[in-house]
C-alpha cells in the first residue's frame, strides 16, 4: 500500500524506480566440530577465491566508472585477502582446533579487528575497518549468503539505506542508481553532498524508509519536495512521471542560461560560483555555467593516502583548476582538516569535541612545514590564472595575521628564486566562526574578501552539531540570528570596498537566495548543479524588493517566521 | 635548583609547602608458576583485607570531612571487593591455573573492566572505572607497593598532579592540602573550580610541574600571579612569606566589607551574587557576604546516584537554599546535563561532539516528565523566598516558549490543588549560545532576565572546546567579539526594563570587572570567595571611567589589546 514519508530534499529531481535495499544479511555463526575437516578448509579456500574474484571485478568497475581514487579502497581490501598472517591464521584454526570454517573466519577476523582497533592510531583503525568489510564478504561466501554490493547493481534502482558511508558512495554507479533515500542525515551530510555532485535526486533523514521499503518495491524519490513514496499507486506514478517531465523541461530552460551573466530583474549583478573538491569536478563547473570557483576544498588532495601530498602534486592540481577557469576567479581554501575530516597519517589526538577542536588553520599554523608546502604550491599556481587564497576557521585577527605572514614569506622566497608568482593574489578568510562575523568590521580592514561558510557558522551560532540528528532542529539557516551575522559581514566588507561571498549550503538554497540578494551578497558559491536554477531564480527577483524583504526578516522572531514570510512574499517561480 | 613555572592562576592566594606527588607506582606483573599455591592465595586474601581496611578508613574520613556525597565513591569500591563473582574468580584462577596472585588479580580485573566497558551504557562504564580503581589498590598490596592516596595525607603539602579527577578532589583535605598545581587544565576545569570552592591557592596548566617537582621538595604556589616555584631559594621563600602575609591582610580588609552593599566610587550599585552547586555551599555564600545566589547548578542533585531525584528531594534542597537566603534573590538553573556532564541512568547515546549536542533544555523539553518534576519542586519552593527560575542552553525563542509553557501548566495544576506558589517568580534564561546573544532584543520582550554564561558563550563564539588544551589559546574572555555580544545582551535587557547578570567565570575576573561595570552589567555572580575582592575592586572604580574604557575596548582588535589596555588604564588596586 502506498505510503508517503517526509524527509529532507538533499538533491533535486524526481526518481521513479525499484528499491534496492542496502542491508547486511544475517552472518552469525555457531561453533561446531565438523566431521570432515578437509571439506571445511576447502569451503574457506573457495570463499576466499570468490571474494577475491568479486573484489577484482568491483575494483575494475569502480576504476572505470569513478576513477582511481574511488578504486583504492578495494585494493586495500584485496591486500588483506593476500596477507598470509590473516589467511594462514584462519586455516590454522580450522586444522588445529577442528572448528567449522565460518567460526574460524569470524574468530580470527574479530581478533585482528580488535587488535587494530585498540591501537591508538587512525591509520590502524582504518585497517580494522578494511578487515571488517572484507571478512564480511568471505564469511558471506562461506555461509552461502548473498552480500549486497552497490557496485554490482546492474539495473535501474533507487538505493534505500540507513545511511551511506564514503565507501558506499564510492561504489554508486550513476548509470543505474537513479536516486536514493536514507533514514538519517541532513542537507550537509556526506550522502547529501554526494547526491548533488552525482546529480541524482535524493531525500535524506526520512527516519523510516528502510523499515517501510522492501527489495524490488516501487519507489518515488522527490528530491524537490523532500518526500518519498513507498509502493505508490498507479495514479501516483503517473502524477510523478508528469512532475519528472516538468522538471526535465525546467532543466532545459535553465540550460539556456549557461552563458548568461547573473542579474536580477532590475539589473543588479551578482556572481554565481561553484564549490569543488577535486579537479575532476571542473567539467560540471563549466557545463553548468559557473562564473568562478568559489570554494576549492583542498582536503581531498590529502585524504585516502598514506602521506602528505608533495608540493608538486598540489601545484599540478591547483594549476589545472586555475587554468581550466581561464581567467575566471578560483578561490582555493587552504587545508581544512580535523573536525569530521581526519588524516590518519597526521596521527592527531582524539578529541572530545572535534568540531570545537584543533582543526583547519589552527592546525596549519602549528604544522608549519605542511602549511608552507601548500602555500608554495598555491603561489606557484597563481601565475596560471585568477587564483585567490582563503584561510578556513579563522577566529581571531592574530590567526589571520600569522597565516598571511607565512604566505608573504613564502612568496618572497619564491620570487627571490625567480619563480613566477602573481602579484595580485587576493587573500581572504572563511567567516564560519561567530567571533569573526561579530568582528567583521575589524577584519575587513586587513583581508581582501570574506566567504561566509554557513554550514559551520550555523552550527557554532546555534551550538548544535550539524551531524547530530537529535539537535538537527537547530540547524536553522533562516534564523534571524544567522541573517544578522551575515548582514554584519556583508556590510563590513562593503564599507572597506571589499567583496563578500558565501560558500555554505545556504548560498544555493532557494528560500535563502532572495534574502541574501537583499542583504547585498556579492558572490554565491554552491554545488555546480544549483548554479543554473539559482541564475533563473535571481533573474526573476527584484533587488529592491529583496532588500525590503531582508530588512523585515532581520527583525522577525524565529526561523519559521522567516521561512513562511519568504514563501509568501515571493511567488513560486521566484523561489 | 629553583625553577619558576608559569600557568593559570585558578584560585587566589599563596601556598608554601612540601610537594606531594600524585602518581601511580609501576604495577606491572609477569605471569609465573608459584611453588607454593597456598601462599599465593594467602597473599591475595591479605591484600584484599588490607585494601578493604584502607577503604573503610578513607570512606569514614571522607564522610566526616567532606560529607556523604563525597564518601559514596568509596562505598562503591567496597562493594566491588565484597562481590563473590569478582573475588572468587581471582581465587579460582590462582588455584586452577596455578598462577601468581598478582597475575590473577590483573587478568580477572582486566576481564571485568573490559566486559563492563564494552556495554553501551554509561552506568556500566562507571562500574568499570570503579573496578579499575579498586583492583589497582589490591594489586599494589599484592606487590607490596605503596599507592598514593590523597585521603591519607596527614601533613601540610602542596599536591602536584597531571590533573585532578572528581574522585581525587573528593579526597582532598583542606586541613593539610595547602594548595595544588597541575600540568593541564584551565580556569574552568574541574580542579580549578574545586580549588576556589575549597579556598586553597591553585595554579593549573603549568605543563611541566609533575616533571619538575619531586616528593618532599619545597614548592611555592602563587595563585594570584599563576606561577609555581619548584625548589625555591631561601630568599624566594622569604619573599613569598611576605606576599602571603600581604594577601592575608588584604583578606582581612575585604572581610570588613561583608555587610556592605556593592557600589562604585561614584555611587553606582550592582549586585554581587554567588554560584553554588549544593545547599552545602550556602555557608560560604553567607560568610562571604554575597547579595544573592546568581546560579544554583541543580545538576549535582542528579549526579552520583542511580536514579532521578524525587520531587520531594528536590523541593527540600531548593527550599533550604531559598530559605537560607532570607528574601535575597536565588536564581535556580534547571537541569543542565549532557555535554561534559553525564547521567548514567538516563542512558543517553554517545555523541561525536557532546558540547554541541543533546543537552540541558534540549533534553529537558523532550524528557518532559523529568523536567516537569523539577519545575514542580521549584514552584513549591518559591513560596519560601525569592526564587527565580532560569533555563540553560536556550538557542531559539521557541525553546523558551515551550519551557515557559510547561512551567505555567505545572503552576496552574499546583494552584488548582491548593499548593502555595509564589505569584511573582521571575523566569529568565542563560545567554550562552551566540544566536541568543544576537537575538537578545527579541528575547528581552519575553524573558524576565538574562544571565550570561560566559564559559559556554566564549567556547561557542570562538568555536573552541574550553576543555581542549590545544585550542585553549582561543578561550578569550576579553576578545572584543565577546564584549560586543555582552553589550548586545545588556542593552537589550535595559531597553525592555529587564536586568542582565553574568554567572560565568568572567564575572569574577578582575580584568573583566571594570569592563562589565562599564557595559552596565546589573548582577555579577561568581565563586563565593571572589565576592569580597570584587566588592573591594568595584568600590575603587568610577562607573563613568569604566564606561569610557568599555567603549574603547569594544573597538579594539584583539583580546591581548584589551587586556593590556585595562591593565594600563586601571591602577593595580582597581584590578
Amino acid at each position: 500500500m502506498s505510503k508517503t514519508l517526509t524527509g529532507i530534499g538533499a538533491s533535486s529531481g524526481i526518481a521513479i524506480a525499484k528499491a534496492f535495499l542496502l542491508e547486511t544479511p544475517d552472518l552469525s555463526v555457531e561453533k561446531s566440530e565438523p566431521e570432515d575437516q578437509a571439506a571445511e578448509e576447502k569451503k574457506f579456500n573457495d570463499a576466499l577465491a570468490s571474494a577475491k574474484g568479486e573484489l577484482e571485478k568491483i575494483k575494475e568497475k569502480t576504476l572505470n566508472d569513478l576513477g582511481e581514487e574511488h578504486a583504492e579502497i578495494f585494493s586495500a581490501h584485496l591486500l588483506v585477502l593476500s596477507d598470509p598472517e590473516f589467511v594462514d591464521a584462519i586455516r590454522g584454526k580450522i586444522k588445529n582446533e577442528n572448528v567449522n570454517a565460518g567460526y574460524a573466519v569470524k574468530e580470527i577476523s574479530d581478533m585482528f579487528v580488535s587488535m587494530f582497533e585498540n591501537m591508538d592510531n587512525e591509520y590502524m583503525q582504518e585497517r580494522a575497518a578494511d578487515i571488517r568489510d572484507v571478512s564480511k564478504r568471505v564469511l558471506a561466501h562461506v555461509l552461502g549468503k548473498k552480500l549486497v554490493s552497490l557496485a554490482e547493481i546492474d539495473e535501474e534502482v533507487v538505493v534505500i539505506a540507513d545511511d551511506l558511508t564514503p565507501s558506499d558512495t564510492a561504489q554508486l554507479n550513476g548509470e543505474f542508481v537513479k536516486g536514493f533515500a536514507t533514514d538519517i542525515g541532513g542537507r550537509t551530510s556526506h550522502s547529501a553532498i554526494m547526491a548533488r555532485s552525482m546529480e541524482i535526486p535524493a531525500v535524506v533523514g526520512t527516519k523510516e524508509v528502510t523499515a517501510s521499503a522492501d527489495f524490488d518495491m516501487m519507489m518515488i524519490v522527490d528530491g524537490i519536495e523532500g518526500t518519498v513514496i513507498v509502493d505508490p499507486t498507479e495514479s501516483e506514478v503517473a502524477e510523478y512521471r508528469k512532475k519528472q517531465e516538468e522538471f526535465a523541461s525546467k532543466q532545459k530552460e535553465w540550460a539556456k542560461l549557461v552563458n548568461d551573466p547573473t542579474e536580477s530583474k532590475d539589473g543588479h549583478h551578482v556572481e554565481l560560483a561553484a564549490n569543488i573538491g577535486t579537479p575532476n569536478d571542473m567539467e560540471g563547473v563549466i557545463s553548468n555555467g559557473a562564473e568562478g570557483v568559489g570554494l576549492y576544498r583542498t582536503e581531498f588532495l590529502y585524504m585516502g593516502r598514506d602521506e602528505l601530498p608533495t608540493e608538486e602534486e598540489q601545484f599540478e592540481a591547483y594549476k589545472k583548476v586555475v587554468s581550466d577557469m581561464d581567467g575566471k576567479p578560483v578561490v582555493i581554501r587552504t587545508l581544512d582538516i580535523g573536525g569530521d575530516k581526519e588524516l590518519p597519517y597526521l596521527d592527531l589526538p582524539k578529541e572530545m569535541n572535534p568540531f570545537l577542536g584543533f582543526r583547519a588553520v589552527r592546525l596549519c599554523l602549528e604544522k608549519d612545514d605542511m602549511f608552507r608546502t601548500q602555500l608554495r604550491a598555491l603561489l606557484r599556481a597563481s601565475a596560471f590564472g585568477n587564483l585567490k587564497i582563503m584561510f578556513p576557521m579563522i577566529a581571531t585577527l592574530e590567526e589571520f595575521r600569522q597565516a598571511k605572514a607565512m604566505l608573504t614569506e613564502e612568496k618572497d622566497k619564491l620570487k627571490a628564486d625567480g619563480t613566477d608568482v602573481s602579484d595580485d593574489i587576493e587573500v581572504g578568510i572563511m567567516v564560519e566562526i561567530p567571533s569573526t562575523a561579530v568582528m567583521a568590521d575589524t577584519f575587513a580592514k586587513e583581508v581582501d574578501f570574506f566567504s561566509i561558510g554557513t554550514n559551520d557558522l550555523i552550527q557554532y551560532t546555534m551550538a548544535a552539531d550539524r551531524m547530530n540528528e537529535q539537535v538537527s532542529y537547530l540547524y536553522q539557516p533562516y534564523n534571524p540570528a544567522i541573517l544578522r551575522l551575515i548582514k554584519m559581514v556583508i556590510d563590513a566588507a562593503h564599507k572597506e570596498g571589499k567583496w563578500a561571498g558565501m560558500c555554505g549550503e545556504m548560498a544555493g538554497d532557494e528560500v535563502a537566495i532572495p534574502l541574501l540578494l537583499g542583504l547585498g551578497l556579492d558572490e554565491f558559491s554552491m554545488s555546480a548543479t544549483s548554479v543554473l536554477p539559482a541564475r533563473s531564480q535571481i533573474a526573476n527577483l527584484n533587488k529592491k524588493e529583496a532588500e525590503e524583504a531582508a530588512q523585515k526578516a532581520l527583525n522577525m522572531q524565529t526561523s519559521d517566521d522567516v521561512k513562511a514570510f519568504v514563501e509568501e512574499t515571493f511567488p513560486s517561480e521566484m523561489i
